[in-house]
C-alpha cells in the first residue's frame, strides 16, 4: 500500500480545490467513463460509463412505464419545413442544428437536420394518428440520441451528441396537459432523490428560461460540489401551440372539432456528470450504490497465499447470490493499486479479504462514501453488504443534501445579493418583481447569475424585488449555471 | 360474433394467397405496429411495435451479456475521410449514405454522413484505445440506428433508418478472431429459434454476397410464407484488414508490434418482419409466446352481467401475479370485434369467461396458433396457461420448420433447378463450383435467385455444379430473397 507505483493511479488526478474542471475531467478519464475518436466534440461512451447509463435508463423506464407512458421510435431527420412549423421553437433550435443535404449522390430538394428534439415530428405524427376523443391521451416516449452544434464540449455535460429520452404527449384538455407536466417533473425529482441520490429543487422557470414554444417549463436543479447548478430535467406544457401551427385536432364526445394539449420532457447523459459533481471527491467518482455497475469488489490480501484466492472467489459467488453486483479483482497488482482503482471508479463497498480474516471467519468491509472499516463475520455476509449499501445510497443523499442547504443562501438586499454572488458560490434565494429587465441586468452585472427555477415551495423573505425595488412577485432561486 | 361490424375489422386484410405483399402491408397496419410522418421512406415504430422490439432486445443483449460482450455508444456521424479508409467498404455504403455538410450556419470543412455502420468508427476508436496484449479481446456492442438511403421501403424490410445492435471487437489473433466470428452467429441462430421460433440456416455467404471489407461472412437465413428468405442476422470477420488501414496495433508479450483482427455482427428491426412473414396467417399476427408484449388476453363474455366484468379482472390479475403478461379487454365492443382483435394483434392465447363459465369455474382458453379450445378450471389457472404457452412456443417452432423443410428442394440437374425456381418458392439445395460467373449467370436467368449461403451442414449431392458442370466445390442454399 505504501509504495510509489500504487500511488500513481491517484496522484495523476488534480484536486477540486485547485481546479475543479480539470478535476472532472480527470475523473472521466481516469475512471474510464469516455473515450474519444477522430469525430471533433463527440464523446464515445466506454463500457463503465454505458453501464451507469443502462442503470440509470432502466430505471427511470421502469418509473415512466408505471405511469402509463409507452416506448415508441421516430425518425432521426426532420425536414426543414417542419422545423420551421413553429415560430418560437425553430428559433430556438436552428442555428445548433446539423443539417443532411445529400442522400447518397442526389442532393435533398429540402434540407433536413438531425433531430435536435422532437416536438415537431411528434406533433406531425400526432396530427395524423389522432382523430377522436378515444385516441386520447397518447402518453409516447423515445430513448435516442440527439445532435446540437455546441461550440465548446465536456463530457456528458455539454457535447454535439448525447442520449436522453424525450416524452411527448397529447390530451383532451388543458388540465391534462398541466397534470401530466406536472407528473413527470416529480418522478425525475423523486427518481434523482431516490436513484441518485441528487437532491434537487423543484420548480418553474421563468419566461426567459423556459424552452422554445412552451407555455411552462418545469425544472429540477441541483448544485454541484463547486457550488455551481446544474439543470437535471426539464417538463414542458406546450399548451396548444403546437396543435394549432400542425393542426392536431379531435373530435370530442360532442362532436366538436377541438385542438390537442401537449407536453414533452426529458432527461439525458448529463446526469452522469451531475453524478460525478454531487458525490466525486479527490479519490475520484462516489457512486450511489443503486446506480453503480458493481456494487461490491472483493480484494483478496496475500492473494499467493494458499486458499486465500479461492475464499475470495467463493465470497464473491456469495454475494452475487445474495443479489449484490459483485466482481472479484483477481488482477496481478498490489492491493493498494487495486483499492485506488476501486475508489476511482466510485465502487461503494471493497471487501479485503486476507489469511488472517479467513482463520477469524470474517473480512473488512470499506466504505467508499465514509472510508469506514467495518469488520463483519462471513456468516450472514450478503445480508450485511446489502445493509451496508442501503446505508450508503441513504447517508449519500443526506450528506450531499446537507451541503446544498450549506450552500444555499437568503440576499435580502441588493449589497447582499452581490456580495453572496461574488464570494459564495451556491443557491441564492432572493426576490424578483416578474420583469425580464432585472433578470438580465444581474446576468450581466453579476458574472453571469441567472434564475434557476421558481420553487414550488415559495417563501416571502421581502415585499419588493432585490434588484429594482418594484414589488416581488416570486422567490427565485438564482445561480451560476453548467 | 356473427355480426357484419364484427368481421369488417378482418376483411380488410388481404389474403397472403392473393397478394402476399399486400397482405404483409395490412398486418403492419392493422395490428398498428407502424405509423408515418412527412419524412419519406422513414417509419415510425409505434407502441405495439416497440414493445416486440423491447422484447426482442432485452432478451438478445442478456445472451451477449453471457458471452462477455460489454455496450458502449459511438458517435452518429462519420467524417469522409475516415469511411474512405478502408477501400472496399467505403464502395460498399459511399452510394447509399446521408452527408452532413452544415453544422449551424457553418459549412463544414469535410463533410460527415450519418452512420450506415460503424466498422469505420469503431476502428478509429481502437486505434486510440488498444495499446498491449493486456487490453485485448474488447467485446463492444452498440444498440442504435442507421441510415441507409435506400429508394423504396418497406417498413421493418427496407427502411432509410432502422434499429439495430452492431457487435464490434477487436483480438490479439486471428484464431481468436474466427471463434468470436461463429459464437455470435450461433448466438443469433439460438436467438431466433429458440425465442423467436425462427428456424433458421447456419452458414457462411460466397464471396460475391459477403459484406463489404470482410474476408469471411456468416448469416442466418429463415424462409418466409412466400417462400422468399430472408437474412436474419450476419457475423463478419474482417482479419487484419481494417487495422491495416486504420493501423490498430499492440505489443504483445514477446514485446512485438502486432496487427489486431476484428469481427462485427449485427441484428435488425427488421427480425420484425420475419416474426410476421414466418408466423403470420390470414386473420393477422401470430407471436411466438417469448416475445409477444401481451400473452394472454382475458375477455368476458356478456359483460354486463352482474359479477362477470369483475371476475375477468380478478383472472386477469391472477395470471399476472404468476408471471403472464396478461390483459383483460373490457372496452365497450362486442366479444367477436374483441376476438379479431385480440387475432389480428398475435396474443398468444385469448381465455374467454362469461356467466356460465363463471358458474362451473372455469374459462376457455383459445390458441391464436391452432385456435384450440380448452376448457380450463379458474383453480390452478396461472400453471395451466403457462404451460400452454410453453407448448405454443414450441409447436410454432416446430411447424415453421416443417414448412421450411417442405419448402426446401433438392435440384441435381440444370432443368431441375431451373424448374424449382420458376415453380416453387423456397430454398433450392444445389452444388457449386465456386465461380462467381455461375453466380451471376444464375441471379439473371432465374428470375433473382442468390447463393444464401453455403450452409454449415453440407450434404454431397453431386460431383459437378449445378450451372456449368465443372467440378463442384460446395453444396448451396439458393433463393430468392427480401
Amino acid at each position: 500500500m505504501g509504495k510509489t507505483s500504487d500511488k500513481k493511479f491517484v496522484e495523476e488526478i488534480t484536486s477540486m480545490e485547485v481546479d475543479f474542471a480539470q478535476w472532472y475531467t480527470d475523473v472521466v478519464k481516469k475512471a474510464d467513463l469516455t473515450g474519444y475518436t477522430q469525430v471533433k466534440g463527440f464523446m464515445v461512451i466506454k463500457p463503465y460509463g454505458f453501464a451507469i447509463w443502462e442503470n440509470l435508463r432502466n430505471e427511470l423506464d421502469r418509473r415512466f412505464k408505471e405511469t402509463g407512458v409507452e416506448n415508441v421510435y421516430l425518425p432521426c431527420l426532420i425536414p426543414e419545413g417542419l422545423l420551421q412549423k413553429e415560430k418560437d421553437h425553430v428559433e430556438g433550435f436552428a442555428p445548433e442544428v446539423a443539417w443532411v443535404t445529400f442522400g447518397g449522390a442526389q442532393e435533398l430538394e429540402e434540407r433536413m437536420c438531425v433531430r435536435p428534439t422532437s416536438e415537431t415530428l411528434f406533433s406531425d405524427f400526432y396530427s395524423k394518428d389522432v382523430h377522436s376523443y378515444r385516441d386520447l391521451p397518447k402518453v409516447y416516449n423515445q430513448w435516442c440520441s440527439v445532435l446540437r452544434w455546441e461550440k465548446t464540449t465536456r463530457p456528458f455535460l455539454r457535447s454535439r451528441e448525447f442520449l436522453w429520452q424525450e416524452g411527448h404527449t397529447v390530451h383532451a384538455t388543458a388540465e391534462e396537459a398541466q397534470e401530466r407536466t406536472e407528473q413527470m417533473l416529480n418522478v425525475y425529482a423523486d427518481f434523482a432523490e431516490e436513484f441518485l441520490a441528487i437532491p434537487v429543487v423543484r420548480g418553474r422557470k421563468t419566461d426567459k428560461e423556459k424552452f422554445a414554444g412552451a407555455i411552462a417549463t418545469y425544472t429540477i436543479e441541483s448544485l454541484m460540489h463547486d457550488g455551481k447548478a446544474l439543470q437535471c430535467g426539464t417538463s414542458h406544457n406546450f399548451g396548444d401551440g403546437f396543435a394549432k401551427s400542425f393542426d392536431i385536432q379531435y373530435v370530442d364526445k360532442d362532436n366538436s372539432l377541438k385542438y390537442c394539449h401537449q407536453t414533452s420532457w426529458g432527461m439525458t447523459t448529463r446526469m452522469i456528470g451531475a453524478i460525478i459533481m454531487v458525490h466525486g471527491d479527490n479519490s475520484g467518482l462516489k457512486l450511489p450504490p443503486n446506480v453503480a455497475p458493481v456494487q461490491a469488489m472483493v480484494i483478496p490480501i496475500q492473494m499467493k497465499k494458499e486458499g486465500v484466492l479461492e475464499k475470495a472467489a467463493a465470497l464473491k459467488d456469495t454475494l452475487v447470490k445474495a443479489g449484490i453486483r459483485a466482481r472479484l479483482d483477481d488482477a496481478d497488482k498490489s492491493p493498494g493499486w487495486k483499492f485506488s482503482e476501486q475508489e476511482m471508479r466510485g465502487i461503494p463497498v471493497r471487501l479485503e479479504l486476507g489469511p488472517k480474516d479467513i482463520e477469524q471467519g470474517q473480512c473488512v468491509i470499506v466504505r467508499r462514501d465514509t472510508r469506514e472499516k467495518i469488520t463483519a463475520p462471513l456468516e450472514g455476509i450478503g445480508e450485511c453488504v446489502k445493509e451496508v449499501l442501503a446505508q450508503i445510497q441513504k447517508d449519500m443523499f443526506e450528506a450531499a443534501k446537507a451541503r446544498t442547504e450549506e450552500m444555499t443562501y437568503t440576499a435580502l438586499t441588493k449589497e447582499e445579493f452581490k456580495d453572496l454572488a461574488d464570494n459564495k458560490p451556491g443557491f441564492i434565494k432572493a426576490m424578483w418583481c416578474g420583469d425580464v429587465k432585472c433578470e438580465n441586468e444581474i446576468k450581466d452585472e453579476l458574472g453571469g447569475v441567472t434564475s434557476r427555477c421558481m420553487p414550488f415551495k415559495q417563501e416571502h423573505l421581502a415585499d419588493t424585488c432585490i434588484w429594482c425595488g418594484k414589488p416581488a412577485k416570486t422567490m427565485v432561486y438564482w445561480g451560476k449555471a453548467y
